[in-house]
């Protein structure tokens, strides 16, 4: 495919996702993780017009420098940020304008992309910016899942929105991998990001890993339990958390004259019992796996294995924290500050989510997010 | 006018109020005083429904009991409120959503109207709620005022709509008033709120109190010579707001390379130097009287000389706090919870501003905010 | 009694309500409103050496500059404040040093009293340095209380202090007064604080008040009658505290295995059912009085009614906010901080209680609190 | 040296760390991470007491069984803790009754250790009484710096106190390390804390390692150029720490008249240039390495060149999180609680400091704290 056209086809899928918001969906922001649609539709676009247009295309006329400010994300070097529990305040630009932002945009990179061969400069961030786009498709879907699922009235995003059906044989036996030197780190001549390399060699002690996800039944055997009103089974950080918030199930569970349900595309629905447990945090997963008398994988320990399951339902957290392969480098410039200054405090997951887009992921991708966040599709694999 | 005609006149000014928004501008909740345009549509139809509609309407059908949660204010004994900060995360019902229930209800209460006589207890009812419609009517404005006035944008509300200009004689002599028993509250046989009962005596003695607002001039004196700075015109709480929320000029203002310019309904603007000092906090009003060597007057003393001066260009902040007049009573039930409940901690403003609705006001009005707030039209008038 | 005598009687009665203290109380501050008993003493020290002893003492050597940075109050005219919340981060000086400071001012004081007539600028400081030690006196008692109180170990204060023994004869009938103008404010020749000032006339409806405070049994009654659970006696912000405070009764109370106890001098104790509820804030006495169908009185009601009743076991909680008296002036310079800066937010307190100091009060005294606090010896006498 | 020889060594030198406080210093607690000396105190007795004595010394008879619950700490398994923050508000125990508790315990360990050989159980329990207590005299030093360098009279802990001298020769040539497969963890039969187990294999690719940390004249360089004003250099989350905390320097830094200070034992002193830079945060440390071009070694970078360079001056901060060794398995019980709890959200330090109690640490130790915390001697050292 040319890249003409895959710029048409990643940034189609975008305007699919939105096409079933109505035009008041794109604007609210119930929590800080959470941004506003339109915040996106903005956002990406701005990335285009800022790495590729303004600095490769001649003659290029911005579309509206107030829009560098407001649809900026957490770039220090490209101006000043708006701060990022504002962006659920701003009524304006409106829906309408922001599509036309995009659409002059669109119609700009159609004409720079016609010009003729790319340089591999732009080849680059060109894949950058597709890989950047399917990044927001997944949190857009995120997104809008918290917003309408947190709506007293539990509106459906959309009925004719496939749910996939994950259903899991449950207690298949762990898959045992030896002792030894393993490579892991991105390899190959496709695009990466910055924090899968370098490929490195690393030491583990032998293991084994669960073929499955933790389902829900599982998991309600834990709640049933009471396993969060049991410290011990807790990091301190994750028992004052559940405390806090008294937190007692995964997020959009809500228990109902005796019945557990749970928001989905689809409204509320009853709890699938033999699907993967999700939207659990890091602190559940790790208070979990405590209380069945096991662990989490670390990420290397995932990527070694991954070949011998099946992966791509949830994001799984792993034991392992955000941190920096050997070799590491940022790249000079805004584009530097895409992974590396997250790299403290965060959790590692490995695998991908039914709302990942397609083919982003790999099996040396490293996701990342404070181990209380739990709006992804996050789930639990256990390790021994 | 019949009753019918008043209802359609009232609720007519509510939609062309906002008949200049785009739906997104209905959504959002800067902060926690603003509401959503469109949670103010639903409140105030949901008023009618409650407490016309569904006791005295026989065999009417509720429009959806999910709306009484979400569109109930602070009256405790309706039912659960939503928490006030949440409105802002709402995305549903959309605002067609809300006009169709709004819609229902209007249709509904002109086939009610239309049955005959209406008893007095109904009529008393109605009176409130075109009041209670009209309290709203102004909150729109200033709600919508204050989300596009802190949009990084700055976009007008409207060209078409008029500011009245208020140019006032600067200078002039201050009237005198003398010792004596007066009779404050209010008389006669039209609406009035409960706070503004009962008509009492109060003892005054000899004051003298400014014909004129405090125009932008003369504030940006107080402002030129360090009023902001300087504690000794403060109240110690008004000097820890100040500081906390690093203060230094009213609401609005925006000074660009050496000049002083506000918000307005048009946009940015230059200052009106002859306009009335506007969008003051009770904490400012109370430094710069301070600051001049002058004082507030009491709401006693405004209301004994409202009829030697011209007043309803801006509310103004007296050193009154908000207190029941003796003999008040509350209304049982949930009607009365509207005033008596804020009694604590608030001040007393009297007056109407520009954007109160037409004959909303009255001499003996007693509006109310707490002294840190300055979204609504805000003014200072002079006593010794 | 000349004026060096009353100085060593106040000051020596200070040392007093100290001798029951261990090094260690002297030293915490468990809530902001609450200060450490060893900066009382530093700064009642620091305002003699402030206000007497450095402007009119010649040749007098200051003890230390620090300690103008560290017992120093709210008085903003002189130097920085230390910042509230952090009196109690402060291990230095030590409780020695205190007292040496507190030696050296007095010697200094003693040799500057000796020197003959002083002039009438400085006896009027003497006397409001007296009053405000009295003050501090108090306070330090209520500091103490609270210090001890909040103790898990419930330590007394001491078992040889006498708690003044209040029964209240119940059921007494209200005292009727008649509607009438009449005057208020401090009148003669001794001393007072400024916003007693000036003696001012005020009209009065006909009203009658209680000639008894509530009693723990009668409040009893409003506590198991559900009224910390019902909003309809609270004020909004009232209402708010209860919840957001988790508040279930007056301050020191404690419910062991079915019966009340509450924390003295004497360490816990049994409920006294028949003295006055007492440790109250104006929200609950609010409440009480809404749900006994009457009201607070008014400090001017309380003022002109107060001759025919007892008062002074209770400051007694009055409707009135804390407002500035006709013709009120503020003193200049530092003086001038004490009062008038307090005057919003605040609700008028009349009377005394058994922790004032003997004399210290009079029927005029305007005390204030912020409508949330409890701390002081706080009671309810109600009025219709 | 027999045990209850080691006994009696260890538990006076936390008595003669205390010899220098006056009994106001054992009392405050300024921010949440500092404890009150007295509880330490009270604290390290209230272990060995818990246990020891009550489940082993036969008709022991518990102190006071309130001590139980104010001297608790995180141990949540041995009954209800004190709230962490409330601490610095107890006067009480005082500090002569936390040493009779401490004179009483003592008293009944040197009667059960008297009784003739120990269990291996109880043996073990006692060494790691010992290491706990040493743990808490390093506390003590530096909640001891913290409560006297935070009052603004800089009182000095002791003159005779001896701050060692550590000078450093700069610009020596890093230290290479091959590229190979190394093993890390304890090795060996004496004590060590479960979060050093188990031994096991890592792989490091080739590394370089500086011999000497990072001097305060080269940290001067960072501030001088920019540093905490260059977010380029920081993490997303130390970037707001700076800004949110207007950090500037490190703690204890003092810019007076143009010159550095710095808070140490001896009070406010000039500025070491050629000690290591020290009270420095995670956060800062990565800054500077950052600013530099190089990086922090991952612990076990430090732990395989440990061997190459002197160490034990300050605790060293570290690239890597703190997270179990392979196997790691917490203890049954309260004891259980001591370190796997924390394994999320904190660094590691590799190290030891001045005030480290001697012989504490090994090559093996792994210390830990959030990034932010400064509060202990942290340092730089650098590696690429």
């Amino acid at each position: 495919m040319d890249i003409a056209d895959c710029y048409q086809k990643v940034r189609r899928r975008t305007e699919e996702i939105c096409s079933h918001l109505h035009t008041e969906d794109y604007v609210v922001q119930p929590v800080v993780d959470v941004s506003p649609p339109k915040w996106h539709i903005g956002h990406m676009t701005w990335f285009f017009e800022t790495f590729i247009l303004k600095p490769y295309f001649m003659g290029y006329q911005e579309y509206d420098p107030n829009f560098n400010y407001v649809f900026n994300s957490y770039y220090e070097t490209v101006g000043t940020r708006v701060i990022r529990t504002d962006r659920g305040n701003l009524s304006r630009p409106t829906v309408i304008e922001v599509y036309s932002y995009r659409k002059y945009v669109d119609d700009a990179m159609y004409n720079f992309l016609a010009q003729g061969e790319l340089s591999d400069e732009v080849k680059e961030l060109m894949i950058l910016g597709f890989n950047h786009e399917e990044q927001h498709q997944e949190l857009l879907l995120t997104d809008i899942k918290y917003i309408l699922g947190n709506n007293p009235l539990f509106p459906a995003y959309s009925q004719d929105y496939v749910i996939p059906k994950v259903e899991i044989v449950e207690d298949a036996a762990f898959i045992p991998i030896n002792e030894n030197v393993y490579e892991v780190g991105f390899k190959g001549d496709g695009f990466c990001f910055d924090n899968e390399l370098n490929r490195h060699k690393v030491y583990l002690n032998a293991f084994e890993i669960s073929p499955n996800l933790v389902t829900n039944a599982e998991y309600l055997e834990f709640i049933n339990s009471g396993g969060y009103h049991d410290f011990r089974h807790w990091h301190a950080a994750g028992w004052d958390w559940v405390n806090n918030n008294k937190i007692e199930a995964p997020m959009y569970w809500h228990h109902v004259d005796g019945e557990w349900f749970n928001y989905t595309y689809h409204g509320l629905q009853p709890l699938t019992l033999h699907g993967p447990a999700t939207h659990i945090s890091y602190y559940e997963a790790y208070a979990y796996a405590s209380w069945k008398g096991l662990r989490l994988p670390t990420e290397f320990e995932w990527e070694v294995a991954a070949t011998q399951f099946q992966w791509g339902q949830r994001w799984e957290w792993t034991e392992s924290a955000y941190l920096p392969y050997p070799g590491f480098a940022k790249a000079p410039g805004a584009i530097g500050e895409y992974n590396g200054k997250f790299m403290v405090g965060q959790k590692v997951l490995r695998g991908a989510s039914e709302v990942t887009s397609p083919n982003h992921s790999r099996v040396t991708y490293r996701n990342f997010f404070q181990p209380e966040l739990r709006w992804q599709f996050t789930g639990i694999r256990l390790a021994k």
